[in-house]
């Protein structure tokens, strides 16, 4: 599947993040991003944006706020054509923690809210737009969003300088129906607008779902190495990186990375594929009762979880 | 997705025995018997038939032959709605082999084959036919086959009383556009016919592929607890339980199953996604040097892997 126009975001180390407390050290991240340069991945996400107004270092490791002095110990001024994101979500970021981006290491910004955010997410947008970031909005959950709702949330975006919105499947719920369905809505109400994706693996569908994005012309895609990601993961970036057919694209260093650094990782967090987060997404939920229930002792007690979440017969 | 035609197959014991030379004991298949009982799974694949002509009883436990009073020590007569299949590979059964299916425990013969082996599949099927069996022929590899060929053993299809033809992903190396003009191509070259799914995982898309399937009108559906299967194993027969709507399926079941002997097996057999079969799918070869590999102590060392099979710039 070529075309020029798809970009590839990397989002290990920030939605990674979300299962260790961004506690990873430099080696990690310094790993993920030589990996990512010569891969020819287009972003790399390196964490979110917030200060400790919002929350404690001591609990959240550095990609949990990604001040510009811990991103640039690794990469310095990044002088190479990956370029870097940092998300920021509505509720837990103020318009002073950016930077003009002329004084910045970071050349993206997106922008995380819930539907009934949409309001602010498009102020800090465009405030983003304007100290000269790039900016997307990523409006997460939407497989729990009313028609009506969503519609109008579209119609906020229509009516803003924001360029590139994304199908966030958050819960992992979806399959490629109803991401064409999506896909179809999106660019329906932002033509010549860039659409994004970036799915969750709950149903291990992460990866065909982003797929489905690419045949319904979304360009932006976000993978994570080896799936990391809160829950079940995300699309996993070797899957779609050898799938696509760019010749700009390199797996080789994926798979170096992946050696290195996520296997070892993966002895120490359970992230991926199990039948708690599978539940979850068959029942569209959010995944923290699944998660406290693989961080807790009664791990392996799956029907325990089966019994404690379906109260229907919905999964019978 | 409700269909009432669809028809669910369970092959953990018949798949997940090519990672353990079929050493399941008893408790093992009466656990997953019960559980596509109690699911509703239409059709369990206790294993292979074949004779100790072709292959050791020492090196193969009891589901590479399937006789019939070790499949009866496990379900008696089977007075269940589950029907009993057995997979039989051409060139490694004979005739004499099958009772009538009067006498036998088994409702259903499959018979595997490669493409240039159709004549004697259509032969071995029509045999199992007149026996009285509900048969199919699954045409493996055909990621493999070329379009010429492909259409010839299509035609020896639609001029046999064979009912059922399966689209088989041997290398799991299709995506969904792929599985979408294949079956286009058998239902069109076998109106009426039923046309089955059996997918691997090696790209995470068994599940979605097998979505794709329904889509398109296949109503044979192949999966297996916890996906167990040859090298990154099958559809996980609990994601696609739980995403069919037909009201006569149960997930609960398949969930204690997997709880109780699938997830005990998981930390003795290395089946499921992992680099080398990614690998393996994307440049569409049998799992054999894969499964060498993930089975060696080099395991971990994905890149050496990566550098061994990938010897152009496909992947780069």
């Amino acid at each position: 599947m070529f075309r020029p126009q798809i970009r590839v975001l990397d989002c290990t180390v920030r939605d990674g993040g979300l299962m260790n407390e961004w506690q990873f050290d430099d080696d990690f991240v310094r790993a993920v991003y030589n990996a990512c340069v010569e891969a020819g991945v287009d972003y790399m996400e390196v964490g979110y944006r917030t200060s400790e107004k919002y929350f404690s270092r001591k609990e959240n490791g550095p990609w949990k706020f990604c001040f510009e002095e811990d991103v640039r110990r690794i990469v310095g001024d990044n002088n190479t054509p990956l370029k870097l994101s940092v998300m920021a979500d509505i509720g837990r970021v103020d318009y002073e923690d950016f930077l003009p981006a002329s004084e910045s290491v970071f050349d993206m910004v997106r922008v995380a809210c819930y539907v009934h955010q949409m309001d602010k997410a498009v102020a800090t947008a465009e405030h983003c737009l304007d100290k000269g970031y790039e900016v997307t909005i990523n409006l997460m959950a939407v497989s729990k969003v009313m028609e009506r709702d969503l519609d109008e949330a579209l119609d906020d975006v229509a009516k803003s300088r924001v360029p590139t919105l994304y199908i966030v499947d958050s819960f992992g719920a979806m399959y490629c129906e109803q991401v064409e369905a999506l896909a179809k809505k999106y660019h329906a109400a932002l033509p010549g607008r860039t659409i994004g994706f970036h799915g969750h693996n709950n149903r291990q569908l992460a990866f065909a779902n982003t797929i489905e994005a690419i045949i319904h012309n979304c360009n932006m895609l976000d993978g994570s190495l080896l799936g990391v990601g809160r829950g079940a993961g995300n699309c996993p970036l070797e899957c779609l990186m050898s799938f696509l057919k760019n010749p700009k694209f390199r797996v080789r260093p994926l798979v170096k990375a992946i050696q290195d650094k996520l296997i070892p990782l993966s002895k120490q967090i359970a992230w991926g594929y199990h039948i708690p987060y599978l539940i979850g997404g068959v029942m569209n939920e959010h995944p923290r009762s699944a998660m406290a229930w693989m961080e807790s002792d009664r791990r392996d007690d799956i029907l325990a979880f089966y019994d404690s979440v379906v109260t229907d017969d919905t999964l019978a």
